[in-house]
């Protein structure tokens, strides 16, 4: 049988992220990866991995069957989308989502002109917490949704301290407060008056030398936004200790729906996810949800999706009979 | 806006329950209750229900845009299934998993030659947990499923129990041990050997006057299939506390999938339950999907389908602007 062609667009951890979950499925591979940057200077996690200059997708029409497109939201997507959806079905992790419907809009207007397929703001949120998000609403009208984010790297609170001077290394944990997930596990419906009560900051710090580590922690505690509205927690340590534990990608969370069916039946469904790598986790799903875009594709199916709209059986690899005899 | 036309065919706990489910929908309204029995002889849980002699079906053709399926799986549904099919669109909870294939083609041949729809097997499992067996497997295809049943109250198990000579009341249920529990929820992948480690079967059994407890405590635990394979606890209590607290219908348990995505990257996902009233719980999701079932007629769509073929967007009532806005 013939392979799904997909191509990466976009190398940086989520593209890596993508080289690796190909690997997981036999029915898919890897095109190459296309890369802005000087193809020579990228080193690709597996020797067999091609890697192309972004110039060069207008010579690979009708050579890929979907691009999953691993830029950032705030300024990538929003452009690459739409014009690499003008020439290939796409699969994106735009996760902006106070502008999910302009960039639904965006796309939806370019694939429909161009007969291609485009998912967007797919992943884990947006993507598969959404999908139990409508989910959990559609089956429990009557109750209340809950979302808890980590323990986890924040990307965007881990920057904010590197621009302090004199830190040279750091990473910020989102941490749940764990009585607070408690009471949500039990169905006990509490209200959270604020953010403080449901998650705190860790953070991981590695100095300069010479650097004051009372007044830069005082600075990242009191940062407006990102840092004031929470308790936060600060340690000093050695750039080898960084190294040794702090390199990795962990986040997760959870999507809770408490409530009733009848006048004081109480119901819970929950969501959870539990990631080492959270790049690779999204990577993951992209490329499933790949396999459904280039599915609806053959179809005739255009114009651009959520992963609202897609049955989940599109995503497998198994047959009909498969499902019936062994998933349901 | 016009109402989605529900029926209820079959009066039995699931019936009451999709009974109570409408009442949390309002874009949906309660045509009536079918049932075999006497009209006369029902009592609806709110007065304003209509029942109806399960003959008089064949009148309410056109009037009814989904009947919901209350039946058993043993019995009734293999039968009532493709027969009430070929007059209505129809949604069941059809659990035998052994059976699922030759059910989903009896019923896919009279809704294709009926033009009707018919999703079968719907739930939580057969339903939520296999559409989350199908994600998890697509997304993390290196990996582990596993199942956890419980704390919940078995059907089957306790009537078993109350066959036995001297038993009064009883019910049974399914607990998960909580140690085998931990290993899985921690990505410790156990492999268990035979279901003894995964849960044991609690249960609550009122006696007749003068039973013999100890011959009934050993022959509930002997029983081969049942009881035997298992731990078992038997309390035996009073009527008064049987009916202060054994008369609800709990249960719950969760779908894990441990999976890696690179060589050593750890990635753990789980939806889980935990139902006052499996039941009433059920019947909500019946419901819901009854809504994806009326939108995808009125498209055309005809024959069987199980909830692996459905996008969620089909089972909200809300508008895709408000998805993209407030879901994703």
């Amino acid at each position: 049988m013939e392979k799904i062609k997909i191509g990466i667009y976009g190398y940086g951890n989520l593209g890596k992220g993508v080289e690796i979950a190909l690997k997981n499925n036999s029915d898919m591979e890897l095109v190459g990866v296309f890369t802005r940057r000087d193809p020579d200077s990228i080193e690709t996690i597996f020797d067999d991995t091609k890697v192309y200059s972004a110039k060069e997708i207008n010579n690979m029409k009708g050579k890929i069957d979907v691009m999953v497109l691993c830029g950032g939201s705030a300024t990538d997507l929003p452009v690459q989308t739409p014009e690499i959806a003008s020439m290939f079905n796409v699969v994106d992790s735009f996760d902006n989502h106070a502008n999910i419907e302009k960039h639904f809009n965006n796309v939806n207007q370019v694939s429909k002109e161009n007969n291609t397929l485009a998912l967007i703001s797919c992943g884990w949120d947006p993507g598969l917490f959404s999908l139990n998000r409508a989910l959990f609403e559609a089956v429990l009208p009557n109750g209340t949704n809950y979302v808890f984010y980590g323990r986890g790297l924040s990307q965007g609170h881990s920057d904010a301290i590197r621009r302090i001077k004199g830190v040279k290394k750091a990473v910020q944990y989102t941490v749940p407060y764990e009585e607070s997930v408690k009471k949500v596990k039990n169905g006990e419906d509490p209200q959270f008056s604020s953010v403080r009560e449901v998650m705190w900051r860790e953070c991981f710090v590695v100095l300069e030398e010479e650097a004051d580590s009372s007044k830069i922690e005082k600075e990242i505690k009191e940062m407006p936004n990102y840092f004031e509205p929470y308790n936060t927690e600060v340690h000093f340590i050695s750039e080898e200790e960084f190294n040794k534990n702090h390199i990795g990608m962990p986040h997760g969370g959870f999507v809770l729906r408490s409530g009733k069916t009848g006048e004081n039946t109480k119901q819970i469904a929950e969501f959870s996810l539990n990631l080492e790598s959270n790049p690779e986790f999204t990577a993951s799903v992209l490329v499933a949800y790949a396999r459904a875009v280039y599915k609806l594709s053959k179809e005739g199916k255009t114009g651009a999706l959520t992963v609202l709209d897609i049955p989940i059986a599109y995503l497998t690899n198994k047959t009909q009979k498969e499902l019936l005899n062994s998933t349901l």
